[in-house]
């Protein structure tokens, strides 16, 4: 299934910036970033509740924020991209980081 | 019809943050914010058009990027939310990403 993933990591305290990373690093380990923290995730079901487990055990609820969004079918068929850093086709390019 | 809209825009240059502010502007005429760089648009087909071309009139295509999500019926089934939830003022906070 795709899975957008989005955030916020608030820098009010000081561990804003390492949160922020661990977050992205987790990102990439199970999609493609398309955007400074937006990520697409073609992942199973049981890959989704480790992934989202590891960002929630991360983030600070207080002051950082996650969105999720389940793409679903078609999904491909409803995304349009413009401008710079054209996103990654993971299906068909060779995978860029 | 549902659309996410999500960007990035360079501060490369003297200019990226009044595109950013001027995007943002333009996304809070027709949607919700609900990230830093992240918003939820409830239009019709007519807005969307007149709201897509603005953007791209906006935009630098050659460092910024702009993504369209048609999100599709049963799209609030689709979509969790984790974390703080405090709309960003991007005229008077310190800067989120």
């Amino acid at each position: 299934m795709m899975i957008l993933v989005t955030y916020d990591v608030s820098f009010e305290d000081g561990n804003g910036q390492k949160r922020l990373r661990h977050i992205a690093k987790t990102c990439l380990n199970y999609g493609t970033r398309v955007q400074y923290s937006v990520f697409e995730c073609d992942i199973d079901s049981s890959q989704w509740v480790v992934f989202k487990d590891t960002l929630l055990s991360i983030y600070d609820p207080s002051v950082d924020s996650l969105r999720f969004y389940k793409l679903g079918k078609g999904w491909r068929n409803r995304v349009e991209h413009h401008g710079a850093k054209r996103a990654v086709d993971i299906f068909q390019d060779d995978l860029i980081i």
